[in-house]
């Protein structure tokens, strides 16, 4: 089995409406949960209520992730499993390593890697800090400190990596968002084997924050696009022997 | 925070059918995820898919967990944290120390402790291993092993520990019951600070195995009160200078 990291906040999360799209069914899909594998399902990440109103309609919902590992599994084969970390809300200090949640994704996945085999990380966080001129002005370098760390620390330094493109937002809901996305892209061309996933043309919940169930079955195929660049980019270097 | 680590096989997690009863809504209980505290709301453990019928109508649901939580907030005060660390269809076996639940169980434990007091562990597992005379056999000495690992290696030996019976099934339903149930019960008095909760009355949904929701919450309520009985009897001990 091939593996997947996921971290980020929300939008890696899922916050589309379960029934707003079908529901993807591959037996040959799984999800890590607790150290187990169990068929994939939706939500796949429940980091925020499932029923109820709580948050208003703000819940654990579809996930980008889905038709990613779908698209995987259909378009080569085997099996395909997703290790789920991200949590709503965070910001990219408290994804720094020695943090709760950091320390929890490097353990499970290398807790996964012990009956899979972990082939990229899915990475999408950076609303959380446009807040405010200098939490968007630290971005960049606490993004590309943390991602350097957890691909050391699970133990494949040029694993794929993909940082999904944060989006347009209605103007003024997110004030520093051209920093941090600026920042993200950079970072995609500083890290090797590191891919930019677009969000042009993606739609959002009611709330106006969270992607919403369509654009994330979109967003889950460019992803999966973007790791078949990275891996014809890795066999083409292979070919030339570099 | 006071914070108890929830590990054993499907009447652990919970299949109850959500909406049997009502929801439970305390903004001082809370649920660790992926290395953070969520409000709590059910379903707590995620094992199995929350919507569809790819297990027909077996899906993740109420879990006792639920009641046990509100009755330590309501009537002891503070915050309350669960640990959600079970997995449905498990063998004492799969629960040993070094295999990816066991040290999925301890890895979540200590990373809770950082911003919690560890109070208690709620086990309950064991169908799983009364299909057969030599699993059942083995099982009380596993269970011992693994119950005694488990509170050393989240550093507390004297840790509360609340151990449920397996109740009673149709008849021939699973054909080792017995023994299985007599080890657990005689693990509660060989271990100190461990109590047995009785299933006595308890109900099932139709499948015949799972316990229903009202009877979870009557389960959680039956935890609590022995985690009581157990607080009670070490108050007792230290007042006597024992």
């Amino acid at each position: 089995m091939r593996s997947f990291l996921l971290v980020g906040q929300s939008n890696m999360c899922g916050r589309g409406f379960i029934g707003d799209v079908p529901e993807i069914r591959n037996m040959r899909c799984f999800t890590f949960r607790n150290g187990h594998w169990g068929v994939m399902t939706e939500p796949i990440h429940v980091d925020a209520p499932v029923f109820g109103d709580l948050y208003g309609d703000l819940r654990s919902g579809t996930c980008l992730a889905a038709s990613f590992a779908d698209a995987v599994q259909r378009r080569q084969g085997g099996e395909v499993g997703l290790i789920p970390c991200a949590v709503g809300g965070t910001t990219i200090a408290q994804w720094q390593p020695g943090e709760p949640i950091y320390d929890n994704a490097v353990f499970q996945a290398n807790l996964a890697r012990r009956s899979s085999e972990l082939a990229g990380i899915l990475f999408h966080q950076g609303c959380q800090d446009t807040g405010d001129a200098s939490s968007a002005e630290g971005h960049h370098d606490l993004a590309l400190r943390m991602l350097r760390a957890l691909r050391r620390d699970v133990g494949a330094e040029g694993l794929p990596l993909l940082i999904g493109s944060l989006g347009t937002f209605r103007e003024g809901l997110l004030p520093y968002l051209g920093p941090v996305e600026a920042g993200l892209r950079r970072i995609a061309g500083e890290l090797p084997r590191a891919g930019f996933v677009s969000a042009e043309g993606l739609t959002r919940n009611p709330d106006g924050v969270h992607l919403d169930s369509r654009s994330l079955r979109t967003f889950g195929l460019r992803y999966f696009e973007e790791y078949i660049r990275l891996e014809g980019a890795e066999a083409d270097m292979e070919g030339k022997g570099l």
